[in-house]
This record gives C-alpha cells, sequence and structure tokens, in this order.
C-alpha cells in the first residue's frame, strides 16, 4: 500500500516521489499541524462536511488561520480524487503552521498555514472488516487536547508498533483504569445485555467523524448508546468490540492480548452497525458484503 | 534570526534555503523525531557528550535505531561549525524515524532514519541575560514523556505564542497544582531563605542538560539544591526565578504575569549561578557579562 501516484502542495498537483517541504516548515519542527482524513467510496467523499468542520475546529485550537474554504478544499480533494481516478480508499489532508525559514517557537503573528493532500487507493469493506481484528492494549501517553486532530501522533504511532511486533493489528488506549479510544479509531464496547457504550466526548478522545454518523444511524434505527468512560475491567466483559473510522469504518476487535472479545468473533450488534453504516455510505451489501446480509439475517432471524 | 547558510542532510552539505525533505517522512506526519539543541561558545560545543547520550535516550524510547556513533556525530557538528563559521550560538540535531513514501502509523519493523543540522548565530550572554525576561503561566498540555527530547512540540509552541501576545518571552508550565518547567528551559525558584529548588526528574521534565552542568557546578560551589515539584503558590512567593537551557543558559525572570519576582530584578542566587556556569563554559566574565561581576561583588561584598 501506498499514496496513489498524485498528490497536491500548496497549489500544485505533482508525483508522491517529487513532494518536497522544508525542514523548517513548523509540522516537521515542532508538529504544529492539523490533519483530516476522508474516506472515499464509490468515487464519492464520504460525511466530508463533518472533516472540513473538524478541521476548522483544530484550526482555531492550535492558532492557525484557514486560508481554505470548504468548497475550495472540496475541490481540491475532487481534483485529486479524478486525476488519480480513486473509486475506493481515502483522501489525507494536512495543513501545518507553514515555513519560515528558520525554528522559533513562537513565529510570527499571522501564520501562513501550507497545505499538503493526498490519495491512496484502499478497500474500506474487506477481510479485516468481515473476519474483525486483534488488539493489544496501550497506556495512553498523548497530550491532554486529543479532540484535535494534529500530527501530535508519536504515542499513536508507538502504540501501532507495539501492537505490530506482537502481530496485532490494532491498540486500544487505557489512562487512570479508562478506556479513551483506540490509537486511530474511536472505540465502541458491547457490554452484557447488549448494552452499546463508546466513550462521551471531551478532552480526551477525538470527536470522530465516523462516530457521529454511526450514532446517527443508530438514533434512527431505534438502537440506544451510551456516552461514557468504559472500564478497562468492563472491557474485558464485553461481549463485543469494534472501532469506528474514516478508512476503517467498522471493524471488529475479536482479541485483546491473546482473550478472546466474546465468542471470538464478531457478534450481532457489530454486524448490525457494519450494516447500517455501510448502507448509510451507498454500498450493496450482497455485493460487498455477503458475510455480513447472512450474519444479519441469521441475527433477526 | 535565521538559520546559518549551510545545514546537513542526510549526508549532504546544502544552503538551508535548498534543504528539502518528504512530507511522508515519519517526523511530518507522526512527530516521529527526537532532537538536541547544543551552544556554541567560542567555536566550541558545550556539554556535547550530554546531548549524544539524551539522544540516545530519546531514540531507545521512540523506537528509533541511532544510525551515527557519538563521534560521527561530533564530527558532523564539527563540520557545520567550520563550515558556518561559527563562534557562538548553536547546533540543531533532528533525527526523525525516516521516510518510507507512505503513511502508515506502525512502519517498517526496522526503521531508516533521517538526520538533519542546522547552525545559528546568537549571542548566548546578552541582554536578557542581564536585564531578566518577563514570563507567563500556561497549563501543561504536553504528552506523558517529557523526558523524551520530541518533535512534540505544539503545546510548547502554543505556549510561546500565548506569551508573546501578552509581549513575553517565557512560558512556565503548570499542571495539577505544581510547576513542571518552562516551555523549552528547565526552572529553577530561589524560596524565602535562599532555598534553591528545581523540579526532580522524571516522566514530567526534560533531564536538560544545562541543568545538569548547573547542578554539578553547584556542588562544587557547595550550594545546595532541593529538587522536587514546587506549587504555583509557592511560586509567586519566589525571591528569584531563573530558566537554564542550551540556548538560554542561565535566564532570570523577573516577572510573572504582571507580578514582579522579588524585586523585580535578576537576583544574587542568579547571578551567582549565571557566573558559576558561564566560567565553566570558558567566558571572560570582565568582557562579557561587567553586570554579572560587579553584582556578584555587590553580593559578596
Amino acid at each position: 500500500m501506498g499514496p496513489a501516484e498524485w498528490v497536491y502542495l500548496n497549489g500544485t498537483v505533482c508525483r508522491a516521489s517529487e513532494a518536497m517541504v522544508s525542514p523548517f516548515d513548523r509540522g516537521f519542527l515542532f508538529a504544529h499541524a492539523a490533519y483530516e482524513v476522508t474516506a472515499v467510496f464509490d468515487g464519492k467523499l464520504i460525511d466530508f462536511s463533518g472533516h472540513v468542520a473538524r478541521l476548522q475546529r483544530t484550526l482555531d485550537g492550535i492558532d492557525v488561520p484557514n486560508a481554505w474554504s470548504a468548497s475550495e478544499l472540496e475541490a481540491i480533494h475532487q481534483a485529486l480524487i479524478e486525476k488519480n481516478r480513486l473509486e475506493e480508499g481515502f483522501v489525507y489532508l494536512q495543513v501545518t503552521a507553514g515555513d519560515y525559514g528558520s525554528r522559533d517557537f513562537a513565529g510570527p503573528d499571522m501564520l501562513q498555514p501550507s497545505l499538503f493532500l493526498f490519495c491512496e487507493h484502499r478497500q474500506l469493506i474487506g477481510e479485516k472488516a468481515r473476519d474483525g481484528v486483534r488488539s493489544t492494549l496501550v497506556e495512553d501517553q498523548r497530550w491532554k487536547r486529543r479532540d484535535y486532530k494534529t500530527t501530535q501522533l508519536l504515542s499513536q504511532a508507538l502504540a501501532y508498533r507495539q501492537a505490530a511486533r506482537l502481530d496485532r493489528f490494532s491498540a486500544i488506549l487505557h489512562e487512570d483504569g479508562h478506556v479513551t479510544e483506540a490509537a486511530s479509531a474511536n472505540l465502541w464496547v458491547v457490554l452484557p445485555g447488549e448494552r452499546l457504550v463508546t466513550r462521551n466526548l471531551g478532552h480526551q478522545i477525538l470527536p470522530g467523524i465516523t462516530r457521529q454518523a454511526v450514532l446517527d444511524q443508530l438514533r434512527v434505527d431505534g438502537l440506544s448508546v451510551e456516552q461514557r468512560a468504559v472500564t478497562v475491567a468492563e472491557l474485558s466483559s464485553a461481549a463485543e468490540i469494534f472501532t469506528t473510522s474514516a478508512t476503517g469504518l467498522v471493524l471488529p476487535i475479536i482479541d485483546i492480548d491473546g482473550s478472546p472479545v466474546g465468542s471470538g468473533r464478531p457478534g450481532p450488534v457489530t454486524r448490525r452497525v457494519q450494516s447500517l453504516y455501510y448502507k448509510a455510505i451507498g454500498a450493496d451489501l450482497a455485493a460487498r458484503a455477503p458475510w455480513l446480509r447472512s450474519e444479519v439475517r441469521a441475527d433477526r432471524a
């Protein structure tokens, strides 16, 4: 896997291998940068307005002016999707606080942001969604404003490296005895009695765009959700666990550090959430997730 | 101020304006990078072995192999000092986790680091050291491993921006009622009764190289130091406050958010510490800090 051929950098479309930034860019020196990842399904951007709104919120939080309107950003996304003939995958966007040819913590009063985008072809509904993934529990060491989507991602990168060393795909973050979220996805837990729980919004977790879209679908479907912090102890009694994110969509977690979650297979609530969200983005369930249709049928029979 | 003309990037010396890195570098995408800043005085690297040892510790902590021996790093520093004819200032070094032409949180098993260095001409003993600087108190929002010197510097950058907006030079960080350190320097407080206190080492603060050098000098001089967390309440009763760092050396803080520290002028303990450390790096006090000699004399008279 890797970026599609064409990327966007400060007004220019160029080959991924030819894109270059200065090491004096504040993104490189200080992690002074916001990012967003928007799923593309059937050539269409998914939940784009949510991503643009969250980008604005992060930029406000990290004191970077937004030099682009929502429609300008959408046009850049669309141009890159067309140039790369992207049918399914995602667009990654990063706004950094800019390059001033020097290193100064404060920087100028008014920052001049830089903009970088790339695409990646990826099957969004695939084997991982069907079979689930295994995970490991890692201490959450992030900074205190996880509600801003910034490139201060070192602790997430280290959590993923730890998971990879254990041959696991996902890392679940915890602190002070409570689960926060997964390393780059929100976490959902089905406790005994089919109680679906996900962490309430706050500084501790990212306000996931897919999380919100799923909440909206669940409301329509009449499924209730508790929003609160789950303890690590509760996690081990979970019947099902799944994550939501722009690139994973709805991914079952079937194992934590060698202990199976519930039956060790994706459960009925997870399947129902997958079904709802896949339909919401316009997926043909019969074609793309036949495993899902049969399980949902079985569940509802 | 800005970088000296010549920088080092992955084996090549080039002009600062021509140095370019890929936006797929893990330093740019994930803040997966370590850095060090070493003072240069009279053309010589100050406390270099301490910086190299701390770099190794950070790299171990962030799972990046060190591809360079201490003597190789020293040779690169020296070459850049000579090329730029640097007499006084600092050398900045950044090791990132490398560029793989794609964005993957975990990355390959064995990372191939990148290396970037630049120099800056700067008067290390100047007006700020003579007159002191004003500061503001900012909540410490950093990640939990501040003992690693990484480019996850967004909260420090934001703290400095907040200070600059208030026309202040320095930001003092606090959390849970206690002072941690300054935004890019260790903090020292003289409490009533000439009790000198600086925070004990741990995950909460950076193990400053200048901090350690000053501790060593103080031990020789017979001045005792308490190492513990100072409360925000204690801070307001401080007779003197100063910071230590590689580029600021020993800087008096004379004001916090409009309240003068002690007399509002650099005090005798601060002057003694400056005198000790400046002598340790080989500075001619009469020539470089005449204000210091008279004050130290007055204090000892």
